[in-house]
């Protein structure tokens, strides 16, 4: 798959087949930026991203943490609406915004891309996926105190994220549900967990965990408060996934999609409570 | 500080300062990848990288953990000859090798790069440097059965490492000593913990620790036991280190740092070790 449409700030469109990234960019150096990965979606008439400020909002979070100073939100705005623009496809595309240190003494690079959604993505989105849970390495508390762990940082070091998927995919499986040295449920690697338990939709703690805070997962909740389904941040251990009426991965581009197998073992799914989530994850509808 | 020296595998030697890498090359979006960064000494003569079989054999454990097929090791010599010998200035220089996963379907992507000595660096091999310990986050043996978590893989998610080192300077300090969750000394973000205790070399196990396999540590604790000097690995805490007759940081570039202080608390230093030490690390002598 290549990238169709390449935006850099401060330059406009480029060629997207085109080298962009000089050796001594430290987001190459040393995966040493952040990055969104936001839905398009044309269901409403033209094309438009998804729940744009609460990422542009999570940028802006992670460029502060790592001491990046990001482009004006201004800029961003204005970037994304060219690269879209650009994008001519009809139905779902991936926005993805990035953001590296750049190189020494030069400031920040910023880049804008548009591309086609992986059939795979979308092939998820319908089966649902099985997961398998692997530890993170760290207790559920050790990012207290500790920024320099850089908890809540969506970063370009994502090299273990990639790690463990391919681990998965020699179990036999699609996805991974992280866990925390001490056995709680934590994240995703390019995801949020969320299940559903006596009626409520739960998800796990941020903050101490260092888990992201989910942009779609902030949505479907609220979504489902005006609704009337409350909804909660408990820790939770994969035999209380195992025990949850349904598990879910929500993320972006992907949306909500069911989980119907945790290292093996089957979990129940709720078609219905799914596909209306669903519809707000991918920015269908406003309400559940 | 720009590079001087570019080199692509597979196209030889490119302009330093324009742009090489694809925005779909997995290094940038995902920090996914490894390098190793070697020092260039014309201390004997002409320009050559020391240590460097070390630092390949590494650079191919790495690529084999994260599941990469790099270039043969023929062609990184080759590679490494072409781009020294490209270098014209005398002294030392630093090399880096960089491999990353690539565009999907397209192979991954092989980079040698020299550039001049940062100022810092040096004079921190004479002044030595203070640290401060900051938490990893994970237990000591976090990474023992958990090989997606890349323990003694240096990839490019460095990140966290560079994080760190921000850290220390807020606090006054130019380097960290990372230590595991249960209190024990791991790394340093860019170099190994080597001290000295009852006459002898110690450095802090690897394997279940996840830490990397230092190549200059290993070369000095080498030379140490061909000079009758005793080395082990042991795990140690912060309190162990202050009350040791030495404490260096080793690495490929700065060789042997002395740390004069800890957390604040000054450190004894041993000039006449140091030297020794240093003397193999740089590639100056093969023995003490």
């Amino acid at each position: 798959m290549t990238t169709p449409v390449l935006l850099v700030l401060g330059r406009g469109l480029v060629d997207p087949a085109g080298p962009v990234l000089v050796v001594d960019d430290l987001g190459l150096q040393r995966g040493d930026g952040c990055f969104e990965t936001v839905l398009v979606t044309d269901a409403d008439g033209p094309s438009v991203p998804v729940h744009l400020d609460a990422h542009l909002d999570r940028l802006a979070r992670s460029a502060a943490t790592l001491g990046i100073v990001p482009p004006s939100r201004g800029d961003w705005n204005a970037a994304v609406r060219d690269a879209v623009d650009a994008w001519s496809e009809p139905g779902e595309a991936v926005l993805k915004l990035l953001l590296t240190r750049g190189v020494p003494g030069a400031g920040p690079t910023a880049l804008v891309t548009v591309s086609a959604l992986p059939d795979a993505l979308l092939r998820q989105r319908e089966t649902g996926v099985s997961v398998v849970t692997l530890s993170r390495g760290m207790p559920r508390d050790a990012h207290a105190g500790a920024p320099w762990l850089l908890g809540a940082v969506k970063t370009l070091s994502y090299a273990v994220n990639m790690a463990a998927l391919r681990e998965a995919a020699r179990r036999g499986a699609e996805d991974v549900v992280f866990v925390s040295s001490d056995g709680w449920v934590l994240e995703a690697p390019t995801a949020s967990v969320v299940w559903s338990s006596g009626g409520r939709l739960l998800t796990t703690p941020d903050g101490d965990s260092g888990i992201l805070v989910g942009t779609t997962q902030r949505a479907v909740f609220a979504a489902a408060e005006r609704a009337g389904i409350p909804t909660g941040y408990e820790f939770a251990t994969p035999a209380d996934l195992a025990g949850s009426e349904a598990v879910w991965l929500a993320s972006g581009v992907r949306g909500i999609t069911s989980v119907h197998t945790i290292d093996g073992h089957p979990l129940p799914v709720d078609p219905d409570l799914t596909g209306r989530l669903r519809a707000v994850a991918l920015g269908r509808k406003q309400d559940l």
